[in-house]
């Protein structure tokens, strides 16, 4: 099957399996089946097994996934067997946070420039980064061909600034910020809201 | 259909769709359809139709729904009509982030207390709270009779701080740790992780 057709839903369980396998591996596993990586993901096997094979054949009948093998493949699926370079907009606490957050390296991406509006922020150290002024920042996009971009700005900033990003080039946005943005037609959008994770859990609580 | 039933896949979107239903409404919207939804959502009609379909009647063919009261219905069934009383554990930047966000309240979730372990940041004020220390968390928690925990520790204290949330009676956690942590039979646990947004992004750039 063409990878352009796979379901959305789909791609999105990808990077859950890559980080599960990923554990497997540290672990010491070398083998696993897709019953066991539904059990640590919640998810059915079959479910598992129908959403690899929409990209060739990885495993064998009775004898399991090589991890390391998938893992391989996973990266290369989701195009993170390269390393992105991120730009991060927000220096705020969260933009700190993130800043300081170790876990991008080994997964695919790489912060290399912090950017702020804020006077009393640009220039000051934010982990190994100094906060440059959004001013510079079409330019340092389009001059180091950056692609994908966090964004960690308040509600009322975030369109302003995400318009910028996508000027200079930007294709992959990750927003922080409380809104939905616009983007144009092949410009990937997704969002961290922490009130969608809470009401999917108060569901189930008495 | 018994909800106890519904898929989880279904539950986690119904958040969404309130969302996309409480922007309609403040935008002074009063009738949509699952075809204006979907678009809005990059969803398909007939998926909604489906996952609304599992708890009820909520509108009429040729006539669609009526916002406000399928919001009031999606209310009831997440549990959200009610406003959850939260703690979060851990003011470093990300904690501070989440203390200072205001985007929980009109969305069913109140944080009430934060703690931390830090000698240097119990006493501090983060926000509108007084950072406590955790070794009066479980005691406050059970006072409160408080279910729903945030948790922005580091992944090496995220399992130690779970474990006694647990104890305390916590029913739900949304965990920031880049880790994943083993809780009981029903407790919930949610998630996240901005390297599996990116992720389901990168795949579709070139």
């Amino acid at each position: 099957m063409c990878a352009a057709t796979v379901p959305d839903i789909i791609i999105g369980r990808l990077p859950l399996y890559l980080r599960a396998l990923s554990k497997m591996a540290s672990e010491g596993n070398e083998i696993t089946s897709s019953q066991e990586l539904g059990a640590r993901l919640g998810i059915s096997s079959a479910q598992i097994r129908k959403d690899l094979s929409q990209f060739g054949e990885f495993g064998k009948q009775g004898t399991g996934y090589n991890i390391e093998f998938l893992i391989d493949q996973l990266r290369r699926i989701l195009h993170v067997h390269q390393v992105w370079d991120v730009v991060l907009i927000g220096a705020g606490d969260l933009g700190k946070a993130i800043a300081h957050y170790g876990g991008f390296l080994d997964r695919g991406f790489q912060i290399v420039a912090v950017f702020d509006n804020d006077p009393k922020k640009v220039g000051q150290a934010v982990g190994k980064f100094t906060v440059k002024d959004t001013k510079t920042m079409i330019e340092e996009i389009q001059d180091k061909k950056i692609r994908v971009a966090m964004l960690a700005v308040p509600a009322s900033e975030a369109q302003g600034i995400a318009d910028e990003l996508v000027k200079a080039g930007v294709l992959a946005i990750l927003s922080y910020a409380p809104t939905s943005l616009k983007v144009p037609e092949g410009v990937r959008i997704q969002y961290i809201d922490p009130v969608l994770h809470l009401q999917r859990m108060t569901y189930y609580l008495p």
